[in-house]
């Protein structure tokens, strides 16, 4: 059996260089190919690649870009000819930094550039990556013993909590909550098409918490403490439910704790 | 009191222009206003307008136009000073006129597009008519006697079934779903921020059934007989959902028939 190759496409910072770090010292056998838009600048994630020689691929691609997408997917086809996962970890709150918190800050270039990233990118990788996700070899998640039921392959999308719409009892944020239910759907979406096709592919979208990086920054001080979680925290959590995915499992939306969130 | 004042955001056809037949017979003291990307190419509205003599205001408004906007609210503040309904009808199903059945179909520009006419749109229209709304008579809707549960109008987003995540058994038609499960988040925020504010704004997302109009045309073959709609049914089950709203309706999904869509 090959190795399995884990794709985490937003990298540079937060939770996508924490999955890279994760998955290099959990799966010892795993190859990570590590995506972003930037690679001279991802000081860490290049550090990461020095500690495990020969594990670690760093491929330059904006996810707003589909020429990006297509020529990574092309690269990675070449060399490693399928994928096991993909996790789908960019994305902006809002072009400015902040989430607008009444209509007043909402303008159409805002919501088509969070938009942009945070839904039409993730689904523009699934298109160009679900061919290589079709040839993995299975090893993310777990598999049933009947043959029919096994999965090639896991796409992931790095949701949010706030944009589950059933759950929403505050407002604001409207480009970010929009995007993230539309990601939901894409989700949902690509749950169908895949789960139809043979060899299987899953697709889950999972909200990690509330995280200590960059994105939820300027509301750090508004968390209590105990709900801020570590992205080491997070990752692991988040982790634990991917190697439980199975074709049953596929199609929702969970919490870092397993939970099933509203749509 | 005023008269109440209906605008119908994309009324040159289908069920945007039933709208405007529909409120013009049946609310006889009513005004309404009717925007449109193309007046000069809307032979029906024109014709409505003709057959009940200053009621009718056409106005040129292409929703993925903010400028459009802005200038149609300030007319409209100037003319009539507030609005009681806004009904956002605009939309399309994909700009090739044909929803995604696979991934093969789905590109970041025709993701891009749909999602500007059928999401960022209606927000924009809300975000530039929520002052007017404030200003509104109530003259659409259900009125309790108790006066702080009151509401000065009612934004009406005309969703589609196919966009509730819950219900997504199909797939398919990703751009589509994706807008109107990102619409309906609008419609939940919305419904927050303008139910705080005072006077309160009402917003619902309505499903209209699948209606013979042209944007379903392609599909229509596929309908048994009675359940395509012509836009007056469909219209006429909708007004009666309208005719009831108040604030304790707010901030959900409902089908033509009255039942609540799950997100
Ligand atoms: N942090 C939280 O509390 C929280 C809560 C709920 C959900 N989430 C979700 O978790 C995921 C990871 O976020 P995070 O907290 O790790 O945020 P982060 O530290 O701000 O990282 C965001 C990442 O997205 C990348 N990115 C942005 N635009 C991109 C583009 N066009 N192309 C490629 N990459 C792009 C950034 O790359 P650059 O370095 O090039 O800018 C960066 O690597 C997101 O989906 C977010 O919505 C986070
Ligand atoms: N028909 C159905 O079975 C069905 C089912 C579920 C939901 N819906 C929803 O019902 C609503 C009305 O659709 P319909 O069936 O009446 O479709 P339709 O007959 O195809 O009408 C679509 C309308 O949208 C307008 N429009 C498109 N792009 C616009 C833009 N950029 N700016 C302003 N107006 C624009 C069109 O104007 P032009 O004349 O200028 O093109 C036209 O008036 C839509 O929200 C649709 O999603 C329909």
């Amino acid at each position: 059996m090959a190795a399995p190759v884990a794709l985490i496409q937003g990298a540079s910072r937060g939770l996508g260089l924490e999955f890279c770090r994760h998955v290099l010292r959990n799966k010892p056998l795993a190859a990570v190919i590590a995506t972003c838009r930037n690679p001279d600048r991802a000081a860490e994630l290049r550090g990461l690649a020095g500690d495990h020689p020969g594990r670690l691929t760093v491929l330059r691609l904006d996810v707003n870009r589909e020429e990006d997408v297509c020529a990574a997917a092309e690269r990675v086809k070449e060399t490693f000819g399928g994928v096991d996962l993909l996790v789908n970890s960019s994305a902006v709150l809002h072009p400015s930094g902040k989430g607008e918190t009444s209509l007043r800050d909402v303008s159409a270039q805002g919501l088509i550039s969070t938009l942009m990233t945070n839904t039409v990118g993730p689904l523009v990788m699934a298109k160009h990556f679900a061919p290589l996700l079709h040839q993995g070899g299975g090893g993310f998640g777990q598999q049933p013993v009947e043959k029919h039921k096994q999965h090639s392959g896991i796409i992931v999308n790095i949701t949010a909590k706030v944009g589950s719409i059933g759950d929403n009892g505050l407002g604001g944020w409207y480009s970010y909550r929009m995007s993230k239910a539309a990601l939901n759907m894409a989700t949902r979406n690509l749950s169908i098409e895949l789960g139809r096709s043979r060899p299987k592919v899953v697709c889950v979208s999972l909200h990690p918490g509330t995280v200590n990086t960059d994105l939820s920054r300027p509301y750090h001080r508004n968390v209590p403490k105990d709900q801020l979680f570590s992205t080491e925290r997070s990752v692991k959590c988040l982790m634990s439910i991917i190697d439980a995915l199975n074709m049953e499992k596929t199609g929702k939306a969970y919490s870092w704790d397993g939970t099933v969130l509203p749509w």
